[in-house]
């Protein structure tokens, strides 16, 4: 039977992740579940901030540190919860904790994206374990989902909602009618994007778990900086009702395509068709939507963040690595990390997507016959075409194109610019 | 590091799920991971079956055997992979595995949810894992993901789509416009359903699983019998457009409430609010809803049935036995049932729940006036109410009340079918 039925375990950062594993922690106790898990210690900024949350979440005072060392040093804990954020230091003090013997549980998306590769190689090498499950979609059970239930899947394209900022400010965006910096404004009144957006609006967020999901289902390193990346700062209302029109919603997603031998990992705002099960995922939800050869496609829908939800996903980690030190000394197999090469990324212009485009243009003869020499040229096909909003010798277009490689779209467009017809392409976005 | 690299499994019954998994181990083997999965032996009914799937499948004869004992006694064999079905006989053959010291991978739903005290009990006894996530919901990972993900959360309620048959034949008749009995016969030409369809239509598949989740989240045996179990039968075209026409989609659903002292579990249709995320699950496809006290809600969406969706959770199973086994010589903690009591079942008369009705009546002032009383008396609200189809003097009203306890729900309604201006009530379906 276990050889150990208690855990101490270190938490360091004690914001809103962290004093929601506090709370989970106190109901879990009090049900009396196995394996017991302690707060051995916590650590915090400095004494101040020990003293606010001490009594805020009414623990005693002893439990603080503000010396990583008496975490990661320390012969009485188990291991580490960093739920402090931040890269380069967080990273020293994780590499000292795994140096000494300390596997972690962390959320930390950033770190993962970016310093990944020296964490994983010191875990494997001191026979730790590094679990994540928060750092991508918050309560959403996604990683042990691809790592255990789909282990033994080719998982060969992912879709994911995984920027709950994002598409809080495209829900509203769309279900109130307003434009995106005023929706923006209001988020970050609320509290739901940061005084500084551009990690959210610019897509940064959802790259860093892109990368962490493509390196998953690739097997292999998944260098962050060559994950196309474009965010939601360009998409208005008339995108929005344009797409509407046309039977779709328009996410912000991470798409990961990988039944080639090059990734194709990207973020950037896309048109969902309405009968995808994801396109109804509302608000500062994520969802997540895997293919793979023997599922076929499995969805996840839930808290992408908020305290107890990204904590749910904490916890879970920290019961699962203590069960799994129940089990011995050696880290679970499922959770070390395997990869040495990088994957080579597809570069987006030789990717092929299916685009949506809005043109004002001059309403006479000859553009259909403009229009057909240049997207015969480049071999692109349209698929749907609308007019609509004539008045005079001004009309609107929505049009869709079947995929195209990104190259010879772009070209495409660029000469379209040229037409005598043309005034203006309102708008480019790609279709799923 | 791992003490064992290459595990062999004996496979009983080599149906629609066992070729599958077979399949799928060997794309598993060429893409050289690891664990290494071999398969030792495959129990089959008899020689001349040995035959046909030896040739159907491409692997050596001498891998087949028809004697249980082939694989229950084998000393080569690590564990077992049950997937014969069956009750009574099957529970013998895996309690003959678990003595001699081998762990199980099951979805076997019936046997789990019929026998799984005895089967539970001597996997503790003998230290042995009993995993089956195949046996609720196919290809989704409800069970990984309560037994692991959301083991830090108090999980209070579970909503599940979990017998595609019967959501087959709803999503057809609403789509359609095809009665009941119609589309079951074609549902059984195309395979969908079986030829004697009591156990997907009346429910008790659904209830089989039912108990099975409501297990894991009250940590507390379940006695499937005591699960209220009503099928799909008495849902007309009228019901279907009744609810469509209030924002409703019928379902079929397993529902779970686990914020009590006694387990509210049960089996029926169900009006359910378009706006949740399980109403646009269509044709054969599971869902399951989950409420825990830090998740708050995750939804999960997939294939509940097919070859190759069910032996993805079967090989995920077998991927994490191995990785356990590769551990150590314990079980996994998670994975080890720790229930001793059943639990109470809270009696259907007990449960509140909003109702739905159909009435057809003769269209005479005082009608209204005798509806009130009645409600008063049962101290039932009408939260809708829409009288339409009236001619001469006919007229049909549908109605949904607000939650109330079934047992004065059901005077309410003998009562009401008394009055003299009711013609009948054509039906009556629970409201989420």
């Amino acid at each position: 039977m276990p050889k150990k039925e208690k855990f101490k375990i270190g938490i360091m950062g004690c914001g809103t992740v962290g004093s929601g594993l506090v709370k989970l922690l106190r109901k879990y106790s009090l049900r009396k579940q196995s394996p017991e898990i302690e707060i051995g210690k916590i650590l915090v900024r400095n004494e101040k901030r020990a003293v606010e949350i001490a009594s805020e979440l009414g623990l005693d005072q002893s439990l603080f540190c503000t010396l990583a060392t008496d975490i990661t040093e320390n012969p009485e804990i188990d291991f580490v919860v960093e739920l402090m954020g931040g890269v380069d230091h967080t990273k020293k003090l994780l590499l000292e904790a795994l140096e000494n013997g300390k596997s972690i549980v962390t959320a930390n998306k950033d770190l993962l994206a970016l310093e990944g590769k020296d964490l994983f190689e010191t875990a494997k090498k001191q026979q730790q374990t590094i679990m994540f499950e928060a750092a991508v979609a918050g309560g959403i059970p996604v990683i042990a989902t691809l790592k255990q239930s789909l282990k033994g899947n080719h998982v060969t394209q992912i879709l994911g909602i995984i920027n709950g900022t994002t598409n809080y400010i495209l829900d509203v965006m769309k279900n109130q009618n307003r434009d995106f910096e005023d929706v923006l404004k209001q988020a970050q009144e609320l509290g739901f994007a940061e005084a500084d957006p551009v990690n959210d609006v610019d897509g940064h967020d959802a790259a860093y778990k892109t990368a962490i999901l493509a390196s998953i289902i690739s097997g292999k390193r998944i260098d962050v900086n060559k994950v196309y990346r474009e965010g939601i700062r360009n998409i208005s209302q008339n995108d929005i009702r344009s797409a509407d029109k046309r039977g779709y919603e328009i996410k912000l997603l991470g798409v990961i395509n990988n039944d080639d031998d090059r990734v194709d990992a990207r973020v950037h705002p896309v048109f969902v068709s309405k009968s995808n099960p994801i396109a109804g995922v509302r608000l500062e939800n994520n969802a997540v939507l895997i293919k793979g050869d023997a599922v076929q496609e499995l969805t996840l829908i839930g808290k992408g963040a908020g305290s107890l939800p990204t904590a749910s996903s904490v916890f879970g980690d920290v019961l699962m690595l203590a069960s799994q030190m129940q089990l011995g000394e050696n880290p679970n197999p499922q959770y070390v990390c395997q990869h040495s090469d990088y994957a080579e990324i597809k570069p987006i212009d030789e990717v092929e997507n299916s685009f949506y485009i809005r043109v004002s243009m001059h309403d006479k003869v000859g553009v259909l016959k403009a229009f057909g020499e240049l997207t015969e040229k480049y071999g692109a096909n349209i698929k749907f075409i609308d007019q609509y909003d004539a008045s005079g010798d001004q009309a609107h277009a929505d049009l869709i194109f079947d995929p195209i490689k990104e190259k010879a779209f772009n070209s495409l467009i660029e000469e379209m610019k040229e037409l005598e017809s043309i005034k203006a392409i309102e708008s480019v976005v790609r279709v799923l």
